[in-house]
C-alpha cells in the first residue's frame, strides 16, 4: 500500500519497446513503457488494452483508421483488433492490461518481451 | 476505438464524490472524480481499487498510516483493506476498478452512488 511515482519510475530505464510492471490489481498489470519508431502490427485474441500518454505523444494505427494521442489522453484497443503504435519522437504512456498480455500479442519475434521487469 | 480526453471529460463536471465513467476494459472501469473534504471510512470485499492523481493531491488513510498523493502519483488499495480518501483542496483523480465496484465499498449512506454516469 505505498504510492507509487509514475515519473520517478520512468527516470529508471531507457530503452524502448521494455514494458515495465508498476502495479498488480484485480488480474491486471500497471506497466509504463517507453517507445519510438514503428511497433510490429499484432492483435490480443484474449485481451483488451489500454494505452495512457504520460508524456509526448504518438499515433495507434489501426488497419482502417489512425489515432492521434496526447499527454492525458488514452485509448482502449479491443481484444482481436489489430494495431500498431507508432512514435515520431520518443513518448511515454502507462499500460493497463490483464496480467497474460504479451505486448507483441499474435505476432512474436524480435521485439517481444516475455519476461517483464518488475519496478 | 477513439482516444479519450481525460482533461476534457473532467471538465464535463463539478460534483464531488460522484464517479463517471469514462472507459471499460476486461471487466474494468476507468473512471474519473472530483473530489474535496473527507470521504467514508470503507472497504471493497472483492476489488482492489487503484487512485491515480490527475491534478491536484490528497491522502489515503488507512487505519495504521497515511499516503501522500501528488500529480502522477497512484496508489492501489487492496480488497478487505479500510481506507478513506481525504482532499484539502479539491483533486481530480482516474480510478480503475472492477466494473462491480461501488464507490463507498461495505459502507453504503449519503455518498453512496448507485448508478454512474457514462461521460
Amino acid at each position: 500500500m505505498d504510492k507509487v511515482s509514475v515519473i520517478e519510475k520512468l527516470s529508471l530505464f531507457q530503452d524502448h519497446w521494455n514494458p515495465r510492471i508498476v502495479g498488480a490489481l484485480n488480474g491486471q498489470h500497471v506497466k509504463l513503457v517507453k517507445f519510438k519508431g514503428e511497433f510490429v502490427w499484432h492483435k490480443h485474441d484474449k485481451e483488451d488494452e489500454m494505452f495512457y500518454v504520460i508524456k509526448g505523444q504518438f499515433r495507434m494505427e489501426f488497419r482502417d483508421k489512425t489515432v492521434e494521442l496526447n499527454e492525458n489522453e488514452f485509448i482502449i484497443v479491443p481484444k482481436g483488433v489489430e494495431h500498431r503504435p507508432v512514435a515520431e519522437k520518443e513518448v511515454a504512456a502507462m499500460l493497463f492490461e490483464p496480467v497474460s498480455t504479451l505486448n507483441t500479442g499474435d505476432t512474436k519475434g524480435r521485439l517481444t518481451q516475455e519476461d517483464l521487469e518488475w519496478i
